[in-house]
Formats: C-alpha cells, structure tokens, sequence
C-alpha cells in the first residue's frame, strides 16, 4: 500500500495515556500498532498531560506542549479525568482545557464514531428489534461549533439573580464541511445519510443545518437523505437502529447520540472514534469514546479494544487501509470469540489481537 | 376529596384537540373525564388551533385565544402538527408559535413525564435488563428556559458566511424552582434525584444548576442525589433505568432524555405530560407526548392511552388525587389486559378504561 504519509516515514505519533486506566489501555494500542506496522514505521514520543499532571505542576496543556503535538501526524489518547472524589480539578477543567482544546485547536471537525454491533456482543437490547438485520452504521459529529465553543458566561454569579447563558454558534462554512464530508463518507458505505437536528425549536442552527444538508444533498443524487428531530432519535435509535447508515449532526446532539449508539452496541468499552481533520493542516486525534475510570485504574482489567479500534481509525486516516482493516478485522474476531470464555487481563486482550493481525 | 379547585365547580377546561390524530385521541380523554367526574364537573370549551387552523386562516394563536385560554383552570391539548408533506407550514411556527408559547404564557417551567414500565407492555430492552426490577421513574424538565427560549438569530442569512446562534438562557430564579419542585416529589417517590446535565462542558449553565442541585439538596437530608452528564444517562436509560427515581435536567436535556424513556418504556404512545405551573398563576396544560401522527389520522386506530394518562395528571394537578389514581389503575389494566389480543380501536380502548374507571 501507497499510504498518504509514506514518504515520510516514521511516522510521528504523540501519545497521550493520561490518567486512571488510559495509559493501560494505550500500551496495548501501540502493542498492536507495533505489531501490525513494523519497527521503525511509527516513531512514538509521550506526552505527560491530564489530572495528574495538572496535579503535580497546575499545568493543564503548556503552550509549548501544544506547538509539538501539532508537529505530530497523529496524536493517540487513553483518557484523561480524576477521580470523581477528586474536589480540586475544577468541572471542565481538563475537558475544555485539554481535550476541547485540542479538537479546537487542531480543527477536528469530523467526530467520527462508528456503531456497529460486532457478532457475539451482548446489548441492551431485545431480540425482536436485533432481528430487523444487522446494526451497523457511522456518526459524523461536528467537532469545532455549537455549544462546545465555550461562548457564554455568568453574570450576578452566585446570587439569587445569577444568569448563566451558553451560546451554541454555526457557521455555514463549518456546517457544510462537515455535512460534505459526511455525504462522502456514505458514498463509501449504503449511500444513505440522516441529519439529525431540532429545527422546530432551534430554528437558527437548525435552519442553518437543513439548508446545507440539502445543498449539499443536490451535489449526491445517488445518497438517499432523511432527517430526523434529535428527540425522534432517541427513539429509533433503541427500535429500528438499522435504518441508520450515516448520520450527521451537530457537536452536543453528537456526543448524546454516540453515548446511546455505544450502548445499543455493546457499550463503550467498544467505542472508538476520531477526531479528524481532513484538510491534514494538523494531526487528527484518535481516542476511545470511555473515559479514565479511574474505579479499576491499575487492576490490568480495562478493556483495551475501543482503543485499539482507534488505532484502526488511525492507521485508516493516514493512508494504511489494508493495515486498518486487519485491525478491525483481528478485533472483531477476538471480540467474537469473547462470549461465554472468562474475563481477560488488558495485556491478554491486547496479546492476542496483536499476535492475530 | 375536597379538590384544590372544588371552590369553583364547574371546573373550566379548554380543550385544543389540534391536528391529525389529536382531536380522535382527546375524545377519549374527555370521555374518560366525565365518566369518573360525572357531568357538571367539567365544562369544556373547545379551541381551533394547529396547522389546519393556520393553512385556513393564517393565524396561529390570537392574541385574544390566549386571553381566553389564561382564564381556563386547565388545559388539554391532542396533537399539533402538518403532515410531513405540508412545506407551506414554516418549521417551527407551531412548535414556537403555539405549543412553546403556550409554554411560555403560562410559566410552564415544571414539565412532567412519568415513566413507567407498565406489565404486559412490550420494551425494546433485552430480559436482562428488565430482570434487574421495576422500571417507573419521573422526569422533571424545567419549561421555561434553556435553549428553548428562542434567543438566537442569524447574521448574512443564505450567505456561505452565515452565523446562526441559539442562546441558552438558565436564571437562579427559573433554575431553583424547578428543582425545588423536582426534590418535593421525590419526598413523595422513592426519595432519590438525579440531575442531568453536562457540566464538564457547559460550564456557565451547568455550573449553576449543580450549584443550586446541591443547595436545595441540603435542605432535603432524606433525598439521596446523583448527578450524571447527559451522555453518560443516554447509557444508563438502556442498562440500568430502574438506578432512576426522579429525574431533574434542563428544557432541551428533558426533551431527549424524555423521548428516549418513552421508547424503553413502550413507546411514545403510552407517554403522558403536564406542562405544570404549579403556583397556579395560569392554567397548566396536559397533552400527550406523541405528535399529531397524521399518516394514521381519520382511521380510529390511534392509541388514546397517553391521553387517558394526560387527564389522569390533570385530575391531579386539580387536586382530584383519588380519581387521578382511578385513571391510571384503569389504563394500567387495560394495558395489561392488551398482550395477545387484537388492536381495539381509539373509541374501544377509550370506552374500556371510561367503563372500567
Ligand atoms: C469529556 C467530554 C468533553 C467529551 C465530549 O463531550 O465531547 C466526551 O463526552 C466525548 O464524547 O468525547
Ligand atoms: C414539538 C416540540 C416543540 C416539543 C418539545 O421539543 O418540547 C416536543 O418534542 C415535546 O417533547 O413536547
């Protein structure tokens, strides 16, 4: 394979573990990456950040820090959070301080974060709805707007008076890249796209959205298109799941819909996404959608395979497809082989994906 | 029972069927009403509003309906809504124009959605899950504010530089009520709380609700509290729902999480609200939380149950608590009653509870 990046090999991969049973979780990440790619094709370098740190040195993301991740071509990230008795990290401290500034930062606008109900995993979810067919589909999240810009504030703080506002922004031009590329993406897969939004309420952003998507939706007459409220889709998402191919919506309603997607498809535990940037004007991020549960952090018992299914992500989006492919492939056949067998350690987990690729 | 309102008999209830199957649900409704209050109780005056209203004579609610409406002691609303097919109906004209000011008129901000799994009601959730205990939680959605208060707006409209915005908008005042509100049924519940919201990234809005959360929960040493972001409750609602009690989060929250515990809870079709002013400054306003459904409107064969249960909250509100509880014992008999048998239509299930009450 001729992947974009192959000219300049290594390829330079900063990676974040972080904190609770992130770094557990990335090591057997790398351990597949390594296995799967060769010595010497990715050079890795880490980067100390999250609770911990900020901990030990009131450091959050150092400028100086975020001008070299910038130099990488991709950054590999466990999970970052404290402990939730831990009182002195501030709420959104390491969110908006270091996971949203880097999405922002770096212009991941395509959050991307497949569903797909690999065979032999359990769900939530009763027979009667698996029967409709397989459950297997892509959310294209916008990744750089909406409420996550972090445009609102407080006034009379702390008094009986006390507003709070938050303000949900969309621009035409970050609605229809991502839109765009969602629309791509399901040429790639059932032709099939379904925007979900709530213009009946949200009228401005909604507007805004509808528009784009069927200006957009013009340009690929082959792409079957539909449109749900964001409520609706609660709904269909826990009954008729399968009638999902692509969908595309905006950065709050993404991260609801991707936690339920998770959880019809087997939990989080399984959930690997991308923050992409598909312009490659700076590294796209790949993380599993859990978090640090730091509850069974350093028991060598986390699940590494949303992880190493981001690495799938990761090796895909710098060009090595057939290489993302066996990943995926070497996951889902693990995962498969999973059911009714006792509970492995995170390495054991990692070992044996990483020996099938 | 001596009712709040028995003072002033006959009790004065505008009825709004609206569109589609609205007005069919609502005559079961009010057929269930006089058959448990007997006539004279209840006088109803009828208002024409919803689409159809509004393609005939373009108004969508005139000023002096409002007037007439804020006189009534409740209000019972079906459905409101175009078919799909409808692109002369503006998207949001109703929703913004009738159903949210309404909303607003009134000072709805407790909007009420019990959830409960009632016997016999087929979930799409998988045996074990329902294995782990009753399912019947209520949502407190505050009505009032949020995103939901249509501040926003765009700037170079159609232009590839457009910029919508919608603007968040959560006051001490609206915020503290509400969950006031929300920990006084819980005294009257199960004794616990959870609070939605995603704190770690609206950090304005979410900051103030925890903040309040925790002061009003000082005064409820008996009430155990949680609190959960909004994605990790997406989660929860399919693995774990019997871990809720009542539920207290924001207008846009509520309206996802709502939707999404109807679906676990046998669907939109069973799903009862009250749009409660609970200081009784204005009428408060129950409505099922389906839509107008028009696909299926004219046939008979729309499922009034969520408009039984709409007027089993209303007798409620109106402080007939003993007839309020016949209601719902005789829907949830009826429903129980359901498995196995072939669908009755609107009027028969209607003339089965009215019978049974
Ligand atoms: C941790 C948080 C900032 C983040 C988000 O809200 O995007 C997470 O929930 C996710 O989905 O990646
Ligand atoms: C129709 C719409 C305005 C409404 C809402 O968003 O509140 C509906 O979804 C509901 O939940 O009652």
């Amino acid at each position: 394979p001729t992947p974009a990046t192959s000219a300049r090999t290594p390829v330079n991969l900063a990676v974040i573990g972080g904190d609770g049973i992130g770094p557990e979780v990335v090591a057997e990440g790398l351990k597949v990456l390594d296995a799967i790619t060769g010595p010497g094709t990715f050079a890795t370098t880490r980067y100390d950040l999250g609770a911990a740190r900020w901990q030990r040195t009131g450091e959050v993301l150092p400028d100086s820090v975020l001008g070299e991740l910038a130099q990488a071509d991709a950054i590999l990230l466990g999970a970052v959070g404290a402990a939730p008795g831990a009182t002195d990290v501030p709420s959104g401290l390491l969110e908006r301080g270091l996971l949203l500034k880097l999405r922002f930062a770096f212009d991941h606008y395509v959050n991307l974060r497949p569903s797909r109900l690999y065979p032999g995993v359990p769900t939530p979810l009763a027979g009667d709805v698996l029967d409709r067919g397989e459950i297997d589909f892509l959310v294209v999240r916008e990744g750089t707007e909406g409420l996550y810009c972090g445009n609102g504030g407080t006034v009379r703080t702390g008094t009986p008076h006390e507003i709070a506002t938050e303000v949900s922004v969309n621009t035409a031009f970050g609605v229809e890249r991502v839109v765009r590329d969602a629309f791509e993406r399901a040429t790639r897969r059932r032709n099939k796209i379904t925007l979900l939004h709530k213009h009946n309420v949200l009228v401005n952003a909604g507007g805004l959205w509808r528009r784009l998507f069927e200006s957009v939706a013009a340009e690929y007459p082959g792409v079957t298109t539909d449109y749900l409220h964001i409520d609706a889709a609660m709904i269909f998402l826990v009954t008729d799941p399968q009638r999902f191919d692509v969908i595309v919506t905006d950065n709050l309603f993404g991260d609801i819909v991707t936690d339920l997607a998770a959880a019809v498809t087997g939990g989080i535990g399984l959930a690997a996404s991308g923050n992409i940037n598909p312009d490659r004007t700076f590294p796209s991020m790949f993380e599993p959608v859990h978090g640090s549960a730091p509850d069974i952090a350093g028991q060598g018992i986390a699940d590494p395979t949303a992880t190493i299914l981001s690495v799938g992500l990761l090796l895909e989006h710098l060009g090595f497809a057939e290489e993302a492919a066996r990943v995926e492939k070497a996951a889902v056949a693990d995962i498969a082989a999973r059911r009714g067998q006792p509970r492995r350690s995170t390495s054991a987990v990692g070992d044996a994906i990483a020996a099938a690729v």
